[in-house]
């Protein structure tokens, strides 16, 4: 174990922890104080790092998620969905009204696209389309539309280089682990750049003093 | 008091807290027991709850955006950006090496644009370039520069469409509070149609099950 500590720099007493989460399988023993802990162990220590660290999922959703990379059976799809939804930002007010909703189910609709009817993403639209509604900043349908337009061949893409990234499409963990850290720093990247060029913008219009 | 309330849907206990903080101003005295609130609170209040509930910031720093707002030696841009420099996300882990630092100095400096030094989203930028390098998932500094460019024409529009919403350019109260829905709402925008997209694109590539 203080070699899987050391390769995954994450320290024994956390992977004891985990271990008794449930979240980490026991070592094959090898004596009656020892384990031998292998390039499995190291993987979804890795997964269960990128779920923590970045995704700042709670222990008892990684379990969840765990359970479906785990299962076979599970779809590709299904086990990316189980990552995707458990991923913030979560909403802290409503998720908007009937109007809100329907907005959320036509533009899908007209876009074609095969969105779950749970997917948190529905309400996160739905909620943040009504915040601005209310405060006076409304968002056209063809601006909505246009926007989703720009970002399908940019998450097809990304769906491709999931497995690039985990060398084998085939490999759940890999697989779970680039879904979460692309999903999650890939969002900071664009939130970062538009803060940017807002500031850009603003410079632009509003530097003069006064 | 009770009428400011009602107005603003804020409860009085609320509003009294908000006081004592030095976030909101006493009302005129109109006798002993009796203040009169006018538009000036009621736009203020609606700016303080923007940050409190959209923009989940906390009091002490509310209060510096408040004291920029109130500063008409402040110009526009600069209170902007300090609206800006207020909302999250923060980043929990080191903001990237040198490496990272210098790959968003060279980005500012080809995109031309007017970047602070001191802007979060240069940090926030360079820690999710770190993590995703960390994770083997490396962004080419041409997607980069790609992305910025589809962002640029849209946070022009978004800067010019603040006026709209405070409907009076010289209005700082009004134009702060719209500063505020307008980047964290239009965010959750973004990100919910980019899972949604990210749903739909790996429906078409892995939704057979097995």
């Amino acid at each position: 174990m203080a070699e899987l500590s050391r390769r995954s720099e994450v320290p024994v007493a956390t992977i004891k922890y985990y271990q008794r989460e449930g979240l980490l399988p026991p070592g094959t023993p090898t004596a009656a104080t020892r384990a031998e802990y292998g390039e499995v162990h190291l993987r979804r220590l890795r997964l269960i790092r990128a779920l923590v660290e970045i995704g700042e999922v709670p222990v008892a959703t990684i379990r969840q998620i765990l359970a479906a990379v785990d299962d076979p059976s599970v779809s590709l799809h299904d086990m990316l969905g189980t990552v995707q939804y458990s991923l913030g930002p979560k909403l802290a007010e409503p998720a908007g009204d009937d109007q809100d909703r329907r907005t959320v189910d036509e533009l899908i609709a007209e876009l074609g696209w095969n969105v779950s009817s749970i997917a948190p993403a529905r309400a996160l639209l739905a909620g943040s389309l009504a915040g601005l509604r209310r405060s006076g900043a409304v968002m056209p349908a063809a601006g909505l539309r246009g926007f989703a337009e720009v970002l399908r061949p940019l998450a097809a893409q990304e769906v491709a280089t999931l497995e690039q990234a985990a060398a084998d499409s085939t490999d759940r963990v890999a697989l779970s682990e680039a879904a979460v850290t692309g999903i999650v720093l890939f969002e900071r990247v664009i939130i970062a750049l538009r803060r940017m060029a807002q500031e850009d913008a603003s410079a632009g219009r509003y530097a003069a003093p006064g």
